[in-house]
């Protein structure tokens, strides 16, 4: 039975800790502003099915934390200083760093003070919000994709230590999906978040608002296709279909009124956007790579400026 | 002694206006929510030297207006569908059409109703601003390139008619030069006006915070290379200097403390912008000459989302 500690209780965190305690695993979970309510009343999710609240081990301080096996980092990026003086307390000798966040080039900043072979990525295909102190309501899909990060971008292969993380996900009733090529994932996934949630701060819009104009539209079908490019050029195993499925999900987009990804949802609450992990490195992994990115580049021109000028108001 | 039908009294209309006038050129002007104050009171420029007040002939109604032996077009773009039914209204046989607005192709599409021959380019260097009703104080520069136009881009050359409209412009006190290439003389201006105009409505920020901040600084260089690039390929004449000069010309705007370009001043009015004449056009001349414009193509798309928005609201 591994333990876990979880590092971040925002929408990602919480689904975790609440779903791996009533799996029976052993859950602990760093809280901060809302450490005292979750310390009384437990985390609480609201699924379809009903409500599920779980009494987590809270607490204020990575000092009176256990050592567990695996470590889930589900902070914002914004907060990835902090991981060089909380992992070393929480890790035994082989416990697992499981990165869950958003962006590219995280696990290879980690690998500079953790061994390379215990850091597991996953790639979350969930969408749960926020509704209220240590209350989030899981809304829609259900799966994560788990995969070995390895220091040489071209390696690929399941490891052990991959399919234990995901067993246990999957006896919390997550879809838990084994890839071999954390690279790969990394980049599909970044380049669903990179054009859509730019372009949301850019032109202060919704997912509807933004695929419902034909020219931002098609701005973002352009900006898929030259990400498509770097990451191929990097070497980033990317289907042939993967661009009209991008393409259709856009087309579906139309739908989601009042809907704004998390980088719009960080900048009207005029906190830092996650600009290095999910914009910055993109374009300087495409540079290494002698990929052509002019949208990528000026994109994120434009949303560094605007944080700046954001986070001065 | 020319008689002059100015169309527009913004700043530049105005400007126009009074300098001629004071020159002892017959000078009708038409009017829209000033006509009242302006009939009574005259048009008035705040120069350094002084106040100048013009009792200029004013219309409400073009159909009252006499023909004129030159036309000025100092409209902003947007209402040029007017000028189809307004000019032959108030040319004579022989008459000049002198275009005074920002973009590039206006004249062109002038040339579907005017004989080109009848159609001079002027483009402005003066900053002008608007104080009051029919009060306008001119804050420095004091140019105007004059040029002819021709259908073919490639021809070049200065006329008997360029000549006679500088000669009054030049009588009134304004530097008047004459240019033998309107086409290199429309592009160098809207590689002046594009970058910056459109990013200050994209980034909501004047001239100081857009060039203070190496990011969007970097972004202005760069769409202006794109454009030098662009306007080459399209045949326009373009100095070995133009580039660096422009970057000097960033440099100072450093100093333009709560200054904003035309474009961000219509935006936050809520008037629609010179969207065609200014980006639209300037991004299709370019595809047609093949050349590669991608930061052009993602300011302009961002633009017509923000301008479709910012009308609705």
């Amino acid at each position: 039975m591994r333990s876990y500690a979880i590092l971040g209780t925002g929408a990602i965190g919480s689904f975790c800790a609440v779903l791996l305690h009533h799996a029976g695993l052993e859950v602990h979970c760093l809280l901060g502003r809302d450490y005292k309510h979750v310390n009384s009343q437990g985390l609480t999710l609201i699924k379809k099915e009903g409500k599920l609240t779980a009494s987590i081990q809270a607490y204020d301080d990575v000092q009176k934390m256990p050592k567990c096996d695996v470590v889930v980092v589900a902070l914002k990026t914004t907060m990835n200083e902090k991981l060089k003086s909380w992992l070393p307390h929480l890790m035994k000798e082989n416990s697992t760093v499981l990165v869950l966040q958003n962006g590219i080039g995280v696990e290879e900043e980690l690998s500079s003070f953790v061994s390379s072979e215990q850091i597991v990525g996953g790639a979350c295909g969930l969408i749960v919000n926020k509704r209220g102190v240590g209350l989030f309501e899981h809304v829609s899909m259900n799966e994560i994709e788990f995969s070995q990060y390895y220091t040489d971008p071209k390696k690929k292969g399941v490891t052990q230590r991959v399919k234990e993380v995901a067993a246990d996900f999957s006896k919390a009733g997550v879809e838990a999906i084994l890839e071999e090529h954390l690279w790969s994932v990394r980049w599909k996934k970044v380049i669903r978040n990179f054009p859509s949630n730019g372009l949301s701060v850019v032109l202060g819009a919704s997912y509807a608002e933004m695929t419902g104009n034909p020219m931002s539209f098609d701005l973002l079908c352009r900006m898929t296709q030259e990400m498509i490019l770097a990451a191929k050029k990097a070497g980033a195993d990317i289907s042939e279909d993967f661009y009209e499925e991008r393409v259709g999900q856009f087309e579906s987009f139309k739908e989601l009124e009042g809907s704004y990804p998390s980088t719009k949802v960080d900048f009207d609450a005029k906190r830092p956007l996650e600009l290095q992990a999910i914009f910055e490195n993109p374009v300087k992994i495409a540079h290494r790579y002698k990929a052509s990115v002019p949208f990528m580049e000026m994109l994120y021109a434009e949303l560094v400026f605007l944080n700046e000028k954001n986070l001065l108001r």
